[in-house]
């Protein structure tokens, strides 16, 4: 009775802190919903590869930046009706620059945002990229119960 | 280069919690995934229609139950790299009991638990569907942030 779209990737979702309690967030145009949308670094790792390498080489292409500590907070299906693509979301902090590499594809801007006004644009519908999302209100979540690392706990001022 | 596949839909997400501090839940099988999956009730709504009005009849058709109360907490867009389906979740309270009428292509289960518990899951990755991950997430942020409305805030205990 249904179609099936079979992603090929697993989604990777990326919430990295840096030292001054800041997430980097990736904006660009989203064709398909004709708007510009900010969101937390994603891509796709084939589904063999070990998601943590495919995280890290989405951060460091991305947005030119390596990481030192990486945890897995939150997996997740996306859209689940009509398409089995997978989710896992890491937080990632320890940040240093590197060289980026963007793809050529990727027409990508790079900014970063103090963490709570990042959770206040998801509040206002400002972001929305469901993946961001649901990222962004884990780790809030993760602050407000004591259950973040301490370097991101004291970074953003819980 | 890149196709979309558009949804005619906009996606409803419901959080609905009764006067006992449980959270509705709505149980079946998801072909894409295989798996069997418990989800915040979900529908869509056609573009044209009120969201609120789509909530209400999705609440009703498949838990047979009403709220008497109703507020927006999320607006997201759903993967949205190859979609563009919108999606808006609500909050419910002042709950009663009418039919069901499910749809016949529906096998559900509806199943009544403590938020909090529901909450553990997401964070355990057993609730996984992304809307229903969300969701929870924010109401449990509201939560902790005082921004629930009285009767829920006592029901869940804060």
């Amino acid at each position: 009775m249904y179609g099936t779209v079979h992603f090929k990737n697993h989604a990777i979702g990326i919430v990295p802190i840096d030292e001054n309690g800041n997430v980097i967030l990736v904006g660009q145009y989203r064709f398909p919903l004709g708007q510009y949308s900010w969101e937390i670094p994603e891509g796709g790792g084939p589904h063999a590869a070990p998601l943590l390498e495919s995280a890290q080489r989405e951060l460091r292409e991305e947005c030119g930046v390596v990481a030192k500590f990486w945890t897995a907070i939150l997996g997740m299906d996306l859209s689940n009706s009509v398409t089995d693509e997978r989710g896992t979301v890491f937080l990632a902090w320890g940040l240093s620059e590197t060289e980026a590499h963007p793809d050529e594809s990727e027409q990508l801007q790079i900014a970063r945002m103090p963490f709570w006004d990042a959770v206040a644009r998801v509040k206002r519908g400002e972001i929305r990229d469901g993946v961001s999302v649901a990222a962004l209100l884990r780790v809030a979540l993760m602050a407000l119960q004591g259950e973040l690392p301490d370097p991101i706990a004291k970074a953003i001022d819980v």
